[in-house]
């Protein structure tokens, strides 16, 4: 018989709705919230932990075998207590508590020796965070870099723009000086996405080790990454405006890398 | 001496706040606001027909001489009435009333032989179309199609999504079918974008006449895009998700498309 719970003032509730809105909570436990059944899968996929799933019956219509395996407790919960958790308003009935995983660059190790990057220096806003997951999904991307982070991972924006690609891909973060010094003991060339005094991306190599930088819409990539870079790159820009949509520009740049690497190998 | 508005009441105001929330509005007056000064520039570019500018003078801190050429009007408010109508948190302190263009495809005509655009099928979310117009403007596309459309043009979301390209762009509305047929007639080649049954979309050769076709992400392309088109195409997926954010998508597959013609020509 799984534990049920009724009421907002349940202090697993009240901590539930603190991790959903409070980062601070998320790293002072070292857990998060993930919503919604493929969410979850692609945690589980991605080797994320997961010992307590909480099910509002009353919306929950799936199997739970595909979860329970790793799952050591099962809580149940009214849908009005699950009104008032969850963060999406189209949702699946289903929660989980997942631990965060370490993503600092001391830990990260490359296993492929060719490996293709994508670095975002301090992306704010959850939605183009998310679409960049998303693209460096498709791309199966060795790992994406997040240099002088401005959110932690697992805001429930970017798990939900992300798809769960938060979950899939291998993140890393770091201070900018930390990954560029990663960059240059590895031997991997990295390409700074700017408006001036650049090359044209596509007459760029990305067949050898190669890191795409990107910065944020409103003030780009800090000056370091400008005069360090092996490279600095543009999309040619022929309309009236000076600016792409970032996550844009990033699916631009590493399916040119990706067309190079399967067009020439 | 400008006319001054600080009552709520007013008339215009009233008309105001309704073109800013209601597209029935937009349709049935022919007119619609601009926010912002590189909006309004940039629908001035545009050849939109701009008559009345509307100023807070308590905000607004620019030069007027770059706008009051065209503009026959212009009318003063107070800052209360300027922030019951102005759509954006951030702003500037300047309104204008544009005309709307008449977007349907009976009055489009092609003035390039070997044009390149971008059709994209019942787009719903204001900030998908925002970042397709933007991608289509940098990449200067010959038009942007919107088949089956599903919002009006002037939405003030789609606007300010867009920084302005819903004015730099040559937008053409139709139905699918009447757009279908527009390619055939003209014979431009179309390429739809799909996941399944799909050629890799860098194996097509974009420098003769050609047309990017995408759906949305929730449902797709419609079946007669898929079995009309020259040939259907697909960005491969890698990872663990089967789809891309549509805007993302499409910038890839336009700048395949602009990479080649800029190298094979």
């Amino acid at each position: 018989m799984n534990k049920v719970i009724s009421s907002l003032q349940n202090p697993l509730v009240k901590q539930l709705i603190l991790l959903q809105n409070k980062s601070r909570e998320r790293k002072k436990s070292g857990v998060f919230v993930v919503e919604g059944v493929r969410e979850i899968k692609l945690a589980l996929k991605g080797k994320f932990a997961i010992k307590t799933l909480i099910l509002c019956p009353a919306i929950f219509s799936e199997k739970i075998d595909d979860f329970s395996e790793t799952v050591s407790e099962i809580i149940e919960i009214t849908e009005e207590v699950y009104h008032k958790i969850a963060y999406r308003t189209s949702t699946e009935g289903i929660l989980a508590i997942a631990k965060s995983k370490d993503v600092s660059l001391k830990n990260f190790q490359l296993k492929n020796k060719n490996p293709l990057l994508l670095i975002a220096e301090a992306p704010e806003k959850p939605g183009n965070i998310g679409a960049l997951l998303r693209t460096a999904d498709a791309a199966n991307l060795d790992a994406v870099f997040i240099a002088n982070p401005k959110t932690d991972l697992y805001n429930p924006n970017i798990i939900r723009s992300s798809v769960g690609c938060v979950f899939t891909n291998t993140i890393v973060m770091g201070t900018t000086s930390e990954i560029i010094a990663f960059l240059q003991e590895n031997k991997i060339y990295f390409y700074a996405a700017t408006l001036q005094n650049s090359n044209v991306y596509h007459e760029i190599d990305y067949t050898v080790p190669s890191a795409i930088v990107v910065g944020t819409e409103a003030t780009g990539l800090s000056e370091v990454w400008r005069t360090k870079s092996t490279k600095n790159i543009l999309i040619p820009m022929e309309g009236e405006i000076d600016s792409m949509n970032v996550s844009v520009a990033a699916g631009i740049l590493i399916f040119e890398a990706k067309r190079q690497r399967t067009t020439n190998s």
